[in-house]
């Protein structure tokens, strides 16, 4: 029933979560407002067709609302285009897009499985090595004796000379808040507190009586996922983990779409950064939970990402990042207080955001490059950072040069029709038998293939799938190098769908979606369209060494962790090297952001290399499109591999 | 009408004010929770009698509430006695203490003038002398090049280093709120910015074109009087002052009243710093309006106050700073975001509080010493602060001594029973013939003496008054040395009221208040009791000193202007000395605040000068109970001078 005339209730099942929503808004905005998890991958366009909803009729009893379908505003040709281009089973179900339909009376609104955003199964780790540790924060137990009548002294002044006595240190200063909290503390412990003293310079926090452990957080802000770690700045040891979908995901699912929306909307960049200020914030409540530690008992924090991640992070509008001639606020490193974020650590902490390379080249991949050390290596190195944005770095001790890859979503399944992200019931891992062209798959969340399976329960194909689908369907010559499909071959998987040819990776009934789950020529295009933007980036690479061969490639990223390296070198997304020359070193950046918590000379070391990368931009290099042509085919010594 | 059963209107007059409070309430409450100028000199403990207020009874017509004097809790026996000691015009005509009266329904309020704080006709100014400039906060005027495609560069990277280039300075960092805009003002001016540099390390401002002038604000946090001073940056010049009465007056009149509330009300503390805060940013409004520019042009600020006042200003608790041992939080200097304090100013403005010396003896002593620098004299100088603590230093540039005298508020006034501030009707100036013992006086606001004039329209007597009335009188042999009235003498002036002796100095008909102006035996002995602390400190600081005379005295502080010193001398209030030897300096300690502005050597001065000063807590020393029962008497060779 609606609360007045220009307001009406909205519920979306299978939630249940519901609300009060103005009239005029589409269900994809009140989605948003009611923190709905559903698809928006164009940004609200009516171009992806990922946000389909279904509207449901009839009273919902024990709500007292009735939904109807034209309580929606009616849809135009647009809509009706993609709806039928999605082959939704008819309008007659009631299926909508939801950026869209505009709301004009109470609605019940299903989101279906396929157009919610899951939970991803993230699988971003690493195995921390032997650190040296010089942390950033410094803890000191300090005894000071009771003030007396005759010299009772200032509290602080006392402290300060005490801890400089201890550290070796002068001219210490002491954040505000912890001088406003000082006197009770230092009654509190009798006299004996630990003081926590930021890079040589500043007390950033004071605890009644002596306190062993140390702890800082890195932060890793991906355009999908977000990683905190933990780090026990005694021990250098990383204490716990945690992982959560990138909350702004609803306002565009990568940095352009995000860039879009900060500066469409007035109050685009506030929402996109109190959502990730507030995503660090439960992230760090989670993780102190894990090992039993107050949030505020964190004292040092350090973020990488991409540098639109890192712009939105920082509150600063990615405007004149996304526009020619590309000018980032800043690339040198930072440090804010906390408190200034909102981020809610102990009040005096700092956090430290570490300095961007340039372009979307970002404090993400500076971390990458301050773990692996390929500045220190004789050897050439590539390393990969696949993501929506592909990083690249190729180089040695001598000169190091990167670039960013626009290889769009595709790797994390998304413009890709059956494409889903790496959650349950994706399909990770294809074979395809080159004589009898038949499949066998592995989906996520089962321990067997599907041929040992009564159903594989498979949803879609997660980008380590659609990789190795690719590639075996090349090797097996379903596809050409061209990437056209070989419509010569006589199988039942390979067929046309409206004209279109299609290649089934597994029947509607080894489905959960009672679905075939198809590999289209548009998929295909997808995939040569991203793995040529990347491989493009890697030939100008290869120019600016002036090398055509590399010693070694490592693979950055979640991403690169569950990737086939047979599949990829057969599909040409890496140079030619043997399979054992590649190594997949799971979440480097966070790994490197963690590394400055545990040893601050990695700040000093990551500022200089941030400096030292040569950064070549793809979109002004002439060559681009011509290597980028041509990375678009399948390398023809595949069967090498 | 009672809006319930448990809330009131309360309306005060003559302010108009009115509100919804809380039963149980007492009036005084009610007149600081909106605002209502009431003075309260006990903190509420029914001592004072100075919240006297008059309830009205009846209908309020146009507000249709009905006010009764049976709506206030009734008269207990100890509101009783000290409404009698006041000499209320009976209880029949509705007097209360508001301290006292708590409120039961609505009730109308009325303030009678010598309850009212009034506007203190503030006089602290100082003559600004050549300064050497060397601001903390500098600026630079900036020009940048466009960014271009191949080479665009980071805009915060390219100022930092263009800034550094223009001044010399390296590792300069960037105030958070200043990169978030820094895109924008860069764009905005075309590529010409004025940056401001505090302290060669931080950009705490950026501002669009090249921008002239540069503002500092200092400010002297008086018990009693807040100064705000608007410094240019560019010229040495004080450019605005204004003045505001401490709106934390109504929690306690001085400092020992002002922790008792601290420690005493939960959100006292929280209350105290809230309302001074709110002062400073209001002067700062009306400062930047006088010269026609906007508070957030602002870049600096420099805050003064004896210790007390700075604990409240940062909004620590001066518990420890009211009881033994006396442990101050801190003393040395401390720099803090002005956003961090609730100040606005420039968004990235610091806040520079200056050090204390020890005790009570506060930043505001410290900075009398960097405008007068008697550490830079070969004379003995004595630099007296007087206030509700009177702080005096003694020395020259081998040694100096410093202590604080609880010399009370007697000389602002109050503890006087016709005391007053500085305001309009008080009497500032007495002259007494020693034959007819006849008295001329000025009143502030009139050009003329009583003599000259109808009616002079005295209402009370201020503090140069006080000194001037006691010091005539003993000189004209109505006061004996031991501070008692001479009972031998015949003239209607001297009179007994209940057995008390008083002197009158202004009769009725003199009066805008229709009652003789009188100096009691009491308020004789409140002058001498002050003038005894403040004496014996100073006896006590020639001790410390090792000598017997001064070769300067030096007056600081509004009050210290209007003194006479023929009276000082005469009443004993200060060592012998020649008169013309007496030098008047107004608010040395806001001067003291400009100058750490202007110039920011004298920051490094004030913390050396801060730590050398010995400190004499006169409370622990011996002998000083008897200097101060010898210094209660006048001189005896008063007529000296």
């Amino acid at each position: 029933m609606a609360k007045s005339q220009r307001i009406h209730t909205v519920i979306f099942q299978p939630s249940g979560r519901r609300g009060s929503i103005i009239e005029g808004k589409t269900v994809l905005e009140a989605a948003r407002e009611l923190g709905v998890d559903l698809e928006s991958v164009c940004g609200g366009h009516q171009k992806c067709g990922k946000c389909l909803v279904r509207i449901e009729e009839g009273y919902f009893e024990t709500e007292r609302i009735q939904s109807g379908r034209d309580h929606l505003s009616p849809v135009k040709e647009k809509e009706r285009e993609v709806l039928s281009a999605h082959s939704v089973n008819g309008q007659a179900e009631g299926y909508r897009l939801a950026c869209a339909a505009r709301i004009k009376g109470d609605v019940l609104v299903f989101v279906p499985e396929e157009s919610r955003q899951g939970r991803q199964v993230v699988r971003k780790e690493f195995t921390a090595r032997a650190v040296t540790l010089n942390p950033a924060v410094k803890r000191y137990h300090i005894g000071l004796s009771p003030p007396l009548l005759h010299n009772a002294g200032a509290d602080w002044d006392r402290l300060k000379s005490e801890t400089e006595g201890r550290s070796g240190l002068s001219g210490l200063t002491v954040d505000y808040p912890v001088l406003v909290g000082l006197q009770k503390i230092l009654r509190l412990g009798d006299w004996k507190a630990t003081a926590s003293v930021w890079m040589a310079k500043e007390v950033v926090g004071l605890e009644a009586g002596f306190i062993g452990r140390s702890y800082g957080m890195a932060v890793d802000i991906g355009t999908t996922t977000l990683a905190g770690y933990l780090c026990d700045l005694t021990s250098g040891q990383v204490a716990a983990t945690n992982f959560m979908m990138n909350p702004q995901i609803p306002y565009g699912e990568d940095v352009i779409s995000r860039i879009s929306y900060a500066v469409a909307h007035k109050d685009g960049l506030k929402k996109m950064q109190r959502a990730v200020i507030a995503a660090i914030n439960s992230i760090a409540r989670q993780l102190a939970l894990q090992v039993g530690i107050k949030r505020q008992d964190i004292v040092d924090m350090a973020v990488v990402g991409n540098t639109c991640m890192h712009h939105l992070f920082l509150g600063i509008n990615p405007e004149y990042l996304g526009r020619a001639p590309f000018s980032p606020a800043l690339n040198h490193s930072v440090d804010i207080k906390a408190r200034d974020l909102g981020i809610r650590i102990a009040p005096g902490a700092y956090v430290h955001v570490l300095p961007n390379e340039a372009g979307f080249v970002g404090a993400d991949n500076v971390a990458v490059l301050i773990a692996e050390e390929p500045y220190n290596q004789d050897e050439m190195w590539l390393i990969v950072d696949i993501g929506t944005n592909t990083e690249l770095v190729l180089g040695n001790r001598a000169k190091l040069v990167a670039c960013s890859c626009a290889t769009g979503p595709a790797f994390e399944g998304a413009h890709i029709k059956f494409g889903m992200r790496a959650a349950e019931g994706a399909i990770e891992r294809v074979e395809i038998d080159p004589m009898s062209k038949e499949v066998r798959f592995k989906v996520i969340g089962k321990d067997e293939w599907n041929s040992e399976l009564d159903n594989a329960g498979a949803r879609g194909i997660c980008g380590s799938g659609i990789i190795d689908a690719v590639a075996e369907m090349y090797r097996s010559g379903i596809l050409l190098a061209n990437g056209r499909f070989n419509q010569d071959l006589k199988t039942p998987r390979l067929r046309l769908a409206d004209g279109i040819p299609e290649f089934v990776i597994a029947w509607a009934e080894e489905t959960a979606i009672a679905r075939d789950i198809t590999i289209s020529q548009a998929d295909v295009r997808t995939v040569q369209l991203a793995k040529g933007a990347l491989y493009a980036g890697i030939k100008l690479a290869f120019r600016y060494m002036n090398v055509e061969t590399v010693d070694r490639v490592i693979l950055a990223g979640g991403f690169g962790t569950y990737i086939n390296p047979r599949s990829a070198l057969t599909m040409g997304l890496l140079p030619p090297v043997a399979p054992d020359r590649i190594r997949s070193v799971g979440n480097a950046a966070g790994y490197g952001a963690c590394l400055t918590l545990f040893n601050r000379d990695k700040r000093a070391e990551a500022d200089r290399v941030a400096r030292q990368v040569q950064y070549i931009e793809l979109a002004t290099e002439q060559d681009f499109q011509k290597e980028f042509i041509q990375a678009l085919k399948f390398p023809l010594d595949a069967n090498q591999h």
